[in-house]
């Protein structure tokens, strides 16, 4: 067995505690109930632990040398250096710096959970402190290790091949023309008014509902299943897609693009090359490009007029019961493109999404590379959002900095990735609308053409090329995100 | 740390890396689409080579040998017994023939599952014969490390301290007078009439009723749930506990009462020592009190006449649409006590069950101690069921010799447990009675007393003390089957 062969392996070795982990983890979130959860914290920790020894085997250092000396294919290079890329993420932090770097996170997140709501910027930033001061060292360890900034170093966990100088260039792009757009359709969208769902939509009408959509997205239910969370995800295994999602029953509209948005993530995972299941160079591109497909499923497809109004129709034969005006086509196109100027990123519509999250990549940039101190966030955090969607949210913790979990566990360099993968989604549809007539596609009810676009161009890649390649090679250039001005201001103005 | 306290602590290394297999297993079972199998499969198959690779670590030998010379207190050293039984069971035998049989036996289970339906004795036979060879050098080698015959080592896998000399005494003393009792019985039951369920009782009504009996017999749902998987059973954790059944739409009297049964498994499960949780001392004690708890449910409250007109009562209330004749207390009392004599044995009624379970003891015990060969079987199946139940499987594999799963898997030593846990229940009842009103207790609603016995008596000592003990501290006796005559005479006959 050559250095290579046994290199993956070994990687498929990790996979299959990782397939654990993942059944799990959706289990956690999906199944279990209140009491199993401490043994079931012991018993994925003790999974994380073995896995991180796997990961940190001596010997994968004299095998990755001996690997890069043998007589590779142009793709088993591709392959080895996701191998390499995957291992060297994992090897480069002392094991100390791991574990407390856990343990401060872990603390932060849990006392989040009551901080937030009341409220309690004090006791949170207690905690906080130690997560920065930690993400920071990480930080460093990372640049240090790959030659870039320290921000830059923390994005290439889940953006490999994006720096913050290029990023900056295309947010700052948006923030010449996002704020007046949104004004604009602020304006044009005063004086419509529409008809409201109110009432109840049970669970169980919900949940077929939701069924039908993914059949009509191609969902694959020999290689998955949907379920209810409190907070909704897509997880599992390739093989085995979890996806999730949350019921209000007296307003189905946002479950039912919640499913659409999960399929998306779903159906990539559903279709990465299996020819290279278990090896990182079969697993998903990017977190951006895993975005760029629930977003395309969600906002490109999913709001598109001919998908609206077939899912108007499924949802009106589903609550037949309810005020038929409710599942008119236009009122329907209506409700899921409405704007407003909000507080909360998970709440926030198309338009205004991308404000909140430039404004959380342009503080957790200066953060993270020592410009601003993790003090200066709640003032910075009102300005920001002052300047881009003129709110204030001075004093007003619980719906500024606090909202969200990601800097409680360190996930620093994660938020870009939503805006990534909805410019990314702009594109594609661009492109493929070259090719494809996706508006006849879709009111055919079949959508076949689409999905071969995204698994010929995307899926079936896995992580076997660059982003900037597999984005070249799909659409011709590299992101480009006139696309995504333009998709906004053809939906929201035209 | 002591060499007690290192193997303590490595015994709930392993219990972790079970739970994740427990879970994982029951979602194989009632969750996982077909798709995701083959991988399911590879990730259960690495996680049952690392915890052999655990229970097997060089170093454990002198830890065992230190550990025995500390100076320990009385119910450390049960502990550290239970700690060497796993350990001895799990290192006994050679790595190539815990391989080889693992090929043998998924081989035989998988060909057996077309080859039943089939009645292909002669194509199953070729892969059986190479289950009971390596099954046999199983034994051979367990007996050799315990001083006991093959088959009494095998039986000592789930029923540790039980010997078949024990069995041949109670068995052969069965089978005096069941014969006899079930022909009797048949003839008082001849004229009896009574009404079938029949129609459409809807899963979801069904599951509500099950979850409501499940409730009265105080399952504790923040460490458990109920799910549905095509073979009932009792899996997860002591603090998830996974129970699942099977709905028949056109009957829902077998699922009912499986419910029954499966919470009695789950409740001795949810009872154990917390204190000992996660170490061989914690866990059930053994295969055969396992089932004493799901047939003490089962048998002794759920067929007594106050669980039964309870159960009529909430069943009529859920199906309030169907002939209320149904749900009559004399009604339903015949329908969980019908007898028949009939060739399968998970179909088998309560009476006749020990006559199913005798003749699969016999046969296995010859089989695995040399007596006979794997080509004897149908004939000594055909000429026991004549004997026993009148009935002849003469060319009749399927419903035969056939039917069941757990040869093809190698766990020859199983069957009796199934007697053994029917004669212990029956045992606890009459002992019970002597303490506590057990007829007005159910009657109530409140069936604390019965259950605070069962945790008081039976499942907080985990594996503590040996059966005989824990039998004699329960009821000032071991296992004394007269219990169970008098308890069948009474039910059938009285």
């Amino acid at each position: 067995m050559s250095a290579f062969e046994k290199l993956v392996k070994h990687a498929k070795k990790i996979d299959n505690f990782q397939h654990l982990g993942a059944i799990c983890g959706w289990d956690m979130a999906a199944m279990m109930p209140s009491g199993g959860s401490q043994a079931r914290a012991e018993a994925m920790a003790e999974l994380n632990v073995h896995i991180h020894h796997l990961n940190t085997k001596p010997e994968l250092t004299d095998l990755f040398a001996e690997a890069e000396a043998e007589n590779l294919s142009e793709q088993q290079k591709w392959e080895l250096r996701e191998l390499k890329r995957s291992w060297q993420n994992a090897n480069v932090l002392p094991a100390d710096l791991v574990e407390a770097a856990s343990l401060a996170n872990a603390k932060c997140e849990h006392a989040w959970r009551s901080q937030r709501p009341d409220n309690d910027w004090q006791g949170f930033e207690k905690n906080f402190r130690e997560v920065v001061k930690l993400s920071r060292e990480e930080a460093q360890i990372r640049a240090e290790a790959t030659g870039q900034t320290p921000y830059d170093a923390m994005l290439g966990l889940y953006e490999p091949g994006t720096s913050s100088a290029s990023l900056d260039t295309l947010f700052d792009d948006v923030k010449t023309w996002l704020p007046k757009l949104v004004d604009d359709v602020l304006e044009k969208q005063k004086s419509e008014s529409l008809v409201i769902p109110q009432g109840n939509f049970s669970t169980t009408s919900q949940k077929a509902l939701g069924l039908d959509v993914m059949k009509l997205l191609q969902f694959n239910f020999d290689n998955g299943r949907l379920d209810q969370s409190v907070h909704p995800f897509c997880g599992g295994v390739p093989t085995d897609v979890r996806i999730t999602t949350r019921y209000d029953e007296s307003d189905f509209a946002q479950s039912l693009m919640g499913i659409v948005h999960e399929t998306g993530h779903a159906r990539y995972e559903q279709g990465l090359p299996k020819s290279l299941a278990g090896t990182p160079a079969g697993t998903a591109r990017s977190m951006g490009i895993h975005e760029s497909q629930s977003l395309f499923f969600e906002m490109q497809v999913g709001r598109s007029a001919p998908f609206i109004a077939r899912l108007a129709d499924l949802a009106g034969k589903h609550f037949a019961e309810h005020d038929a005006a409710i599942f008119d086509k236009d009122n329907f196109q209506k409700l899921y493109t409405r704007v407003k100027k909000d507080y909360i990123r998970v709440d926030a519509d198309e338009l205004t999404y991308p404000a909140h999250v430039i404004l959380r990549y342009e503080i957790e940039r200066d953060l993270i590379n020592g410009v601003i101190e993790h003090t200066d966030i709640p003032e910075l955090w009102d300005q920001k959002m002052q300047a881009y969607l003129g709110l204030t949210t001075k004093g007003n913790y619980k719906n500024g900095c606090m909202q969200d979990i990601h800097w409680t566990d360190g996930a620093f360099g994660y938020f870009p990735s939503y805006t990534l993968g909805a410019m990314y989604a702009a594109q594609y549809m661009a492109v493929m609308k070259q090719t494809v007539d996706v508006e006849s596609v879709i009111a055919s009810g079949d959508l076949s053409p689409i999905f071969q676009w995204l698994e010929q161009n995307i899926w079936s890649k896995g992580s076997l090329l660059s982003t900037d390649d597999l984005i070249t090679q799909a659409t011709g250039e590299t992101l480009n995100a006139a696309f995504f001005k333009e998709h906004l201001t053809n939906r929201y103005l035209g």
